[in-house]
């Protein structure tokens, strides 16, 4: 961290193109950032989501990112912006810089086979794995635990937390960060039935992952069966992440925690897929769809589509039916007074025309 | 273990406070504890859901804990007690004493930073790794393939199981239990829209976990945006849990396996989130509230409310809802007759009327 | 890879008892099998699925295994068969051969207890530890950063991959396949209420593992409170499965990815649980079952049933309901016009009797 004022701040966002305007004091130093609860001196808070509003009045900030509004009035300095959401994402990289990984070199008790090659600069920890002939780019980070196999291949500038596993022949691109526990490569669930047991069909595809790809903790990507899964370049996975084997992932995707894909799902670019969502396998996601929370996916989803529920359909259906499934209990009563009153009225009716069990009682028989 | 008699097991439990009384052999040799299914000689057995009572005939254990019953007749000697499942886990931990861990003491092929501080009488296994300026407690367990990253600071008494992560400037307080893949303070699913891409905001906040906090394995506790993701003060996790920045899990919660919370979603006190469960952002969950399974809780749950499905309502209304789901096609089924039945009535009282397409029938246009 | 031919492998085929015919160029050189799009020159591509005829106009692939059809015409050679999976899934095992794994023989820097029994042919990488008194069989595969607890017992021809971890005591059968980060043996959520905190149960028993068992990446199985967590001989499980403490699998199960099994559920042989299917405890699953994706199964299903939905219910039953549920706003617009026509009706009528108010109006009061 360095030293910054507000006003340091304030010129900083200005630069990377983000107007804003100081109210009070431009000289309060800055130096951290924090949410309105847990901020404390030096810290710039940010009020985003206006739900939040009544926290200004004690947050222990010593400054604040928001929107011009003249129904608040924070005793402390405020930077003025039209997006304080984004105006906070730049003071963060601007107040604590990248992100500092231990200086390992190629740590003497990392295991590196012989045949494996490190670009410069690599950064190999102790108790890392480097398979035979891998090949790892410039900048690597690799911490510890983590598992290069044998004839992988790792772009530039990447990051390897702890205890990640990347299998024999799979291909990462450049700026790939992978979290701990996260597994590349593993063999899909790949059997035939044969007579009351399984025949294995041999794995023998791999997995490819895109440049400026990010994924969370503890996923689980499969190799192909055959030719490669792919995660398209710049997609960003939470964790706990299933991706069954053959499927594609388009650019920019944003797949959230505990969402489940079967195999050879083909998913387009800038697709959502929300938390614990599932999809079936052979079927395709166009590009711009979203999935919302927990819909289970059984059929392809158009272009620019938006789906939710099991079975998952348009939203605004889904979201009707939802609403139709609250009334349903009151519904079911009010039909049963309805054939109730029904069969009266049909009672009435049959005396009037003096014909008993006539026309109207037909759909009893 | 050690030779103990059903006799000293009533012993043990009374002065445990757990009042009860032997029926049968009292010398009998006790060794170890296990289900009515899987009991052989030497084990006490016990008997606690009711569902499992014709077992008691077949099992072969040499001894039983379950309640006065009467119409039960065990041909082996029994403890009766009021609560046979309390005082099954005080007798387990009577017969099978604390878990025993392998003595590494600070083994010379873990990897432990000069600048890291190591309570006395901790035990650091092989292959563990123990980042610059960290600190762990007294009588610690590392097992090996663990990870605790620069500037974790851990507790007393405190065992990491095989291939845990703890993330730099995480902190675990005292007789926390990590089980094997979990991993503590990734980055969370941290990006604002840039266009047609993705920009990374900075997490720079940490995770800490109370005291007395179990997890199981492979979950994953993202560390906060700013300032801390938090589990609180002996809170109970089950496996393959998602928990998003930015949460604030308060004291002797229960969550299970595969549950997952997005981010920044406070939870009070003795909350029980069941399995596959999962719960939007931004949201909170009241003290004593429970979310049944697989729920989907979109909106804030108030103190005590149990919730049930998605989106998750109170139990009960949930509970008719899937009542009356199960009747929905008997429902559409009986509308359909009715809409016949009232169409035939109504063309028999227009035709008494003398008034065809009246207005019993305006409704169809 | 080997030099083989369309001819070769025709002729191999049919020495496996798969009946075959090549049409045009028998002397084509195959090096390798892919899919219909990612095939190139010297692979072997195949039509099972008809949704993806088209592709045969485009595929690079040298050949192509397929049905009988005459509405297709291949320009490139083809093997005709009448099951082009199987063809395909022999055809794979015969050109890549069996899986080749690094050569370690039992490296310096792996950690092997002294007490530890290790059978001919075993392959221990560095950087994996077999804890005290831990056996495994001969011709283990044992990858990096993998721990096999104290009291572990593995059978023969077993390959565990990177970061797997096997608890002390757990028993693993021939031939068992586990992938990186799956974790056998943990504690599962056993406790008992204590006032306001819970009080551990604990968790005496194991985890027992069959013959011929292969598990994904990232699952969690849990050792029983007390005997044996069992999954059967020849069950295949995909990755980030949840399996509760004391579960009993039956042989040949079938489990997909994001599945949870709460504790002491009992499953029969042949079971297909679908993937994010959840599973209550103490129930269970008979013979043959089959539990469709994301269903909640509360209730114990019988043998050859097929159950779908939450709560899950046999599979023409929920599918009938999540039909009925898409019509369900249209349902509940009819009800309403219908509730208007038969009051509209009621007046008439009861204009006709003379009697307002009458009969047919009672159940509004």
């Amino acid at each position: 961290m360095q030293t910054l004022t507000l006003g340091d701040l304030s010129k900083y966002l200005s630069e990377q193109g983000l107007a804003n305007e100081i109210r009070g004091d431009s000289d309060r130093i800055i130096t951290g950032c924090n949410t309105l609860d847990d901020a404390c001196d030096g810290d710039i808070t940010f009020l985003n989501n206006p739900k939040y509003r009544e926290k200004i009045a004690t947050t222990q900030a010593s400054a604040i990112i928001m929107q011009d509004d003249d129904s608040l009035q924070p005793v402390i300095p405020q930077i003025i912006c039209p997006d304080p959401y984004q105006a906070l994402t730049v003071s963060i990289q601007k107040i604590y810089g990248e992100r500092r990984h231990p200086k390992w070199g190629l740590h003497e008790k990392a295991w590196i086979a012989p045949s494996a090659t490190i670009g410069e600069n690599s950064n190999i920890a102790p108790l890392a794995y480097i398979g035979e002939n891998a090949k790892v780019g410039k900048n690597a980070n690799i911490y510890p635990g983590t598992f290069v196999g044998p004839g992988a291949i790792i772009g530039d500038d990447v990051t390897l937390y702890a205890n990640v596993t990347v299998y024999d022949e799979c291909k990462l691109g450049d700026r790939v960060t992978l979290h701990s526990g996260t597994v590349i490569g593993q063999d899909g669930l790949g059997y035939a039935p044969a007579g009351e047991t399984w025949m294995k069909i041999p794995q023998v595809g791999n997995v490819e992952v895109g440049d400026d790809v990010e994924m969370g903790a503890n996923c689980a990507i499969d190799r192909a069966t055959m030719g490669t899964t792919l995660i398209g370049r710049g997609s960003k996975l939470s964790d706990l992440i299933a991706i069954g084997h053959g499927c594609k992932i388009g650019d920019s995707c944003m797949i959230v925690a505990q969402a489940g894909l079967a195999g050879t799902v083909t998913v387009g670019k800038n697709v959502i897929i929300a938390g614990q969502a599932g999809i079936v396998g052979h079927i395709s996601i166009g590009d711009r769809a979203k999935v919302y929370a927990q819909s289970g996916v059984g059929s392809s989803v158009k272009d620019g589509e938006s789906v939710l529920g099991t079975p998952a359909t348009e939203v605004r259906n889904a979201r009707r039916q939802m609403i139709a499934m609250q009334k349903l209990p009151a519904m079911r009563t009010r039909l049963r007074e309805m054939e109730s009153e029904l069969a009266k009225l049909r009672e009435i009716v049959s005396q009037l025309t003096g014909a008993k069990d006539g026309a109207a009682g037909e759909s009893d028989s």
